[in-house]
């Protein structure tokens, strides 16, 4: 047996803990494969090759006539590392044998897949056959946070309405809503976000989270700004882009700083530019700009030591910089492979280029961003492949560790960091 | 056999279409090895290497002893990728047997290449050695093009002068002339385009091509400014820089609704500074600026749906926003390895990042960039080698896709999907 | 023994000229391993991993206290291309025979290492052991380079100081008693830097080098607003942000120039921000923006053609952008793999680069960058490793090279070009 596969075969064996997922933790699972192929990376590859939007989300569509009209395009894209990920779904849970799904063998795989899915416990199957013991949630800022067990789904407070969007009255309704305050300036601002930490870390949070467009570059700002920008906020009257600025800084800072006071580790995602794509299909509207630096959030990364930041780049070409900056930031932790990088191609170079220039400690290896259970399965096997095969030709061949070594690194990265940096 | 070398053999027996070049079609073919050398590829590297511009350029100089002043320099460039198409054009077409061109052997290279190219079937050998169906131009808005098969030697209308030199009188001169409509405002500069347009597509052009400098950011201009700048160049008034601006966006606008008028694809070549290096060879002048986004390009990809971008970049680090945006702009598709990119190891990370995210019909993997006819065939060959390569190992290998599928996608990326993209 | 090992055996036996380091020749070695651990690679990488910079730094710490304090965080950067230096210069120069470096075995590293550095011949057994012939230094402008054998320790004028903080009385103090010039004006300013340049040759320097922060965009200055400058810095006036960048664009000038005039090759480390991280350890406090392009040399590559400019990037992002420069300017070279990116994944992607695409007498392989006399050997090591490995793919496999033209080109890139760029 080849290292690789020595070092694969262990660390299939781990069990796993999901740090970042967009699960509704009241409906984990998928109930059709519609579920399962209406996960935007197969809509808007099926649209990006030619199926218009208007069939993919005409309302009130049956799941079984959704999947009729997206199959017909998989074999536009069964290159894709997305379509991997769909085929091994189909053949590790619902027994799926064929290598194509195509347009005469799809019914019998909706059906049988549909009998699995309705099984009174498939959510759990699928939570063990894929080896999970925790998956991390992402949480509007006024979810009540009930209804579920938070040992197993563990809130995460994302904030970016928070940051971007408090100028929208509908946003403030809910903020007051949620907490009892109603927003006036900055104290009143303080004071609606140490009621909502103190809620989510009550509610077992994990952690803080906000993704961030490429041009945002936070700073400290005076509580007179804020105020100024709060009051006019608050009147309902338009903020101009450098006030919007303001604010959008008064806020980050303001959930740094709740981060600092209460030891939760603050997740950034940087680089996303939203609504790109106009006439894209739901969520396959983003994109980016890879002018973004990280020198940008030099002050954040100075300002607040004692806050982790497991930091996760959309552009590839930001890899490098996440790994300098983790190379001597104590509170910069590179963290997954998001989205558009999340594909082979660009994994195995981060994965290497972490591996071998930041401390293994700091190392979040892995996340699913899945919005339905089975998908974690297939993703981190992806992953897992890939990391097993670096671990076995830049570790073992090239620096003579033993399969032991590389294996206990793997399990770090993929499993013990998360312990750690998340573990309160 | 191993799976690549399977691979590889199968993909070499394909045809090809080249979907852009810079052919003569009244000179297709090479007349000497210096039409072959004095590819600005080899004039251009032999000067970094030390040669002195004007050894290489000096007026009235002879082919041969043109040869005579570049081969002592090809030993310090024999590492170079384009090296090795200069020796594998010689090993296929006329016999050169040796490993390197010397001084002590490039004369009877010369001679009998000189005499291969003067057989009278030289155009047709190297087609058809080279597998070529068809040849895709690069042409000038005046040329007539006439006089020569469009069959085969496919028009395209370059437009690079119409977008950022239409201040320039001689432009203006040669338009009214091709034309016969004299600019005056936005309306008159769409009866000209209109005109070019429908010149080209009456002469089965299949494309609208051009090259865009990286600060380039298209946007709609109103009527109103566009007539504004009209009438200062119609009035020889020189242009400042916002209303040069908004000449080239209005040009660079009108063109793409043509493309959309007429079902034209519009291949854009996104990135190259003009003239950087002032005092290099000919054709040896041009750099870029990395810091450039596709971002720039998202009001032209929402405008236009209904165009398709067959899109090149200049820098590598744009490859992943390449393949993003295509991702889910059903109209944007990556397309070749343009230029500085064009050597083994970039090619090779946007090829398997393409293959990894991008819908298989949307590929267009490979274009020569050619001037004479001679470099399609180490030129694919180079690219064809790669693509095996990445097919073996991320598709069979990886995914266990037997080699017959994986052929299949070269096949779709090498030449179907050229058919399907261009073909009218 | 396949292609790869014949090459490195080959390449092993090569003796070497290290073209860049922080060496200080008058204590060129280490005299315990403290002076090894306190290279900023490590004491950065164990504070980012969690030991306070306190602790590392605490005044008066005696060596193996440090030793000791550092010791208990290496398991935590194990995996780091930085740590397997230190334990093959442990293997290596002090018979070290255990993988790791630990609590327990760590004394008795020091004791063994301790003996062998108090050897009276250390710094000639360092040197000898790595096959160094020369190494270049990196003087400050004042430096009288005297006590020291300058046909070993090759002299270079480090400018930073003289183009970023001239503004600084202390610096022009030195500057002044250095060269007996009072800095007034434009005149004066280029007399004192004559000085320099004479002083330097005589004492047998081969270079004159700088590092340049990512905004920085030279261009050259009339004598009249370099006068406005220099005659307020003379004032101790302070200067606006437009007068510091005339003075330091000023001087950046006429440093080209005295290399141009005195055949000195001028070695450009493009890219770095000092002081981003203002908590950390010393020398371990520098970051960068990756948003630079070389388009920002443009005219000074333009403007000093007889200048042969060895130029190092930061950022890996850059590496294209160098790669394309060097393409056609036959005054870039590309050298070295610097600091970030002087780890395996970015030094195959940039070595492989150079190598399909710049002219073979043009690449400057490796530099060291070290401060003590011991890293040389496991730093060109690294290099030689992924050399031999690139030569044997790209050339051998892909190319059908023999050995010993691999080779060949492998001797050329590591030592070679040394001698030819920086030979005078």
């Amino acid at each position: 047996m080849s290292a690789t596969a020595e070092i694969l075969s262990e660390l299939e064996t781990l069990r796993l803990i999901d740090p970042h997922t967009h699960i509704n933790p009241h409906s984990a699972a998928s109930e059709t494969l519609a579920d399962i192929l209406g996960y935007h990376y197969y809509t808007e590859l099926a649209h990006s090759a030619g199926l218009p939007r208007e069939q993919i989300e005409e309302p009130g569509l049956d799941p079984r006539e959704k999947v009729a009209r997206l199959v017909p395009w998989l074999k536009t894209i069964e290159n894709t590392a997305q379509y991997s990920w769909l085929l091994e779904m189909c053949q590790v849970f619902f027994g799926f044998e064929d290598t194509r799904i195509t347009e005469s063998n799809w019914e019998a795989l909706y059906d049988s897949s549909r009998q699995c899915m309705q099984g009174k416990d498939w959510e759990s199957t699928v939570l063990d056959r894929s080896g999970l013991d925790q998956v991390y949630l992402t949480n509007d800022f006024d979810d009540p946070l009930t209804g579920f067990d938070t040992q197993l789904y563990i809130p995460c407070l994302r904030t970016d309405e928070l940051v971007f969007h408090l100028q929208k009255s509908d946003v403030r309704e809910r903020l007051a809503k949620a907490t009892d305050v109603v927003i006036k300036d900055a104290g009143t601002l303080r004071q609606a976000l140490a009621f909502l930490f103190e809620h989510f870390i009550t509610s077992n949070a994990h952690a803080c989270a906000i993704s961030l467009p490429p041009e945002f570059a936070p700073e400290p700002i005076s509580e007179l700004r804020a105020d100024a920008a709060l009051s006019k906020v608050a009147a309902d009257r338009p903020l101009d882009r450098s006030e919007q600025m303001d604010l959008s800084c008064f806020v980050f800072w303001s959930l740094a700083q709740q981060c600092a006071d209460r030891n939760l580790p603050f997740d950034l995602m940087i680089g996303v530019n939203r609504n790109v794509y106009e006439a894209g299909v739901y969520q396959g509207q983003d994109l980016y700009d890879k002018r973004v630096s990280l020198i940008q959030y030099r002050r954040l990364f100075n300002a607040f030591p004692q806050v982790m930041f497991p930091t996760s780049v959309l552009s590839e070409t930001s890899g490098q910089e996440l790994v300098s900056y983790a190379w001597i930031f104590p509170n910069v932790l590179p963290t997954g492979h998001w989205w558009y990088s999340n594909i082979p191609v660009f994994i195995e170079k981060d994965c290497r280029s972490r591996l071998q220039a930041v401390p293994r400690t700091k190392l979040i290896g892995y996340y699913s961003d899945m919005y339905k259970l089975e998908f974690a399965l297939p993703k981190f096997a992806m992953y897992r492949r890939i990391l097993a095969r670096v671990l076995a030709s830049d570790f073992v061949a090239d620096r003579s560790w033993t399969v032991e070594q590389a294996v206990a690194l793997g399990h770090q990265v993929l499993r013990g960091n998360v312990e750690t940096v998340f573990g309160r």
